[in-house]
């Protein structure tokens, strides 16, 4: 090894690092804590080019931002929601079928923002640097500009919820995409009155945080660490 | 409107705001700057917990984290790369094809540390709350967890390089994967002696970052912005 340590050398100062994993550990999926005060153009716009700032294979950033307001549309797409989330609840029996109508799972119409981000299969044409493989590292791409846009959210005071109940080709037919353009994710953006402690989902009883030492392996699937002091640092860093 | 506005209630101070900002503009899939210094285990312990806490449907956790170490392991996955990287290098042509044999594209051997971020399709059973609509939407939890690693490990002065020119199912073998769960992130993790300024592919002039304003749309796809406002942020906020 080279005498020279980079390794303090591009490392952000304590109080920088530990506002990064405050947003991380702060962000929530918000469904039910909206407010109707509008999102300042400034803000917005912050959070689109944060989105845009996103790793994407072969640079080709294939992502769109549909931004919804009209209440109209909002309305088309609750309903695709609410088809959807009917034909969910079914899988759910007994106890677990009440708590499932009892959860809320979106706020279309209470935030004052919708946002879809879309996926562009198509863009930088057929061959894009390090799509050859796996096709849909563009939709992989688009997740991350997502995370990008919910993180930068947090910061800024802003709740953003993932709508996943819904009709990916009828959205489509709802916002007019074309057809090489998929609607990946739909997003719930506003001020909140809170943001939860824990996870929603966690708080209802509905599922848990896993152990963070239960997931992680050595060389292999099911292979122990190599390093024993790592599998302490996992415990002691594990928060629910 | 509530004469109650939340606004400013939940926001993080702006130095906070700054530091995710930060983190987002100077994050980059580094390939060649590895440094060979390891990665002290309480730091890679609290990337593995930043992923943990990304946002997953119905909260259903589906990822799990290989550590690679292992020279062996990483010489057949490097081995994979060669040969899928030979196939995509037949794609581009002339000096199209001449710069992309310049390009490094992975930094197996050299990073110190190689993880791959998994995603356990069977987790959480059959009916996963919010999945029912759209069964791909564990993978895209699984990507939001590796943008929390890569943000954070930015924080820490980490870089990390996505490799997407793998053959899956040679990988899967070779990590002993279960049939179930999908390798769906192949990372280099280590110090490096330099984030660059610019994306590696935009330095090289292989394609240039988009200019932010094409990419938003109104209530539906090419419909125009409603809030003029909004335009004229967006063009201020841009940056290469």
């Amino acid at each position: 090894m080279a005498a020279h340590s980079g390794r303090a050398d591009h490392a952000f100062p304590q109080a920088q690092r530990d506002a990064v994993y405050r947003a991380i550990h702060e962000r929530r999926d918000v469904r039910a804590q909206f407010l109707a005060d509008p999102i300042p153009p400034e803000v917005l716009a912050r959070l689109l080019e944060a989105a845009h700032h996103a790793p994407s294979v072969g640079f080709m950033q294939p992502w769109d931002f549909l931004l919804i307001e009209s209440l109209e549309v909002r309305r088309r797409v609750h309903g695709i929601f609410e088809r959807e989330n009917a034909r969910a609840a079914e899988n759910h029996d007994g106890e677990r079928g009440q708590l499932y109508r009892r959860l809320k799972l979106e706020g279309i119409l209470e935030s004052p923002l919708n946002l879809c981000i879309t996926c562009d299969r198509a863009r930088g044409g057929e061959h894009v640097l390090g799509r050859n493989s796996i096709v849909d590292t563009d939709l992989f791409s688009t997740c991350l500009a997502v995370q990008n846009l919910w993180l930068s959210a947090r910061a800024e005071g802003i709740g953003v919820g993932w709508v996943s109940i819904l009709d990916q080709d009828e959205l489509a037919q709802v916002l007019g995409l074309p057809d090489r353009v998929y609607p990946l994710a739909y997003l719930c953006l506003g001020y909140v009155s809170e943001f939860l402690e824990q996870p929603e989902l966690a708080r209802s009883g509905w599922r848990q945080r896993l152990p963070l030492g239960e997931l992680v392996h050595g060389n292999g699937w099911g292979h122990p660490l190599v390093d024993e002091a790592l599998q302490e640092a996992l415990g002691e860093v594990d928060r629910p």
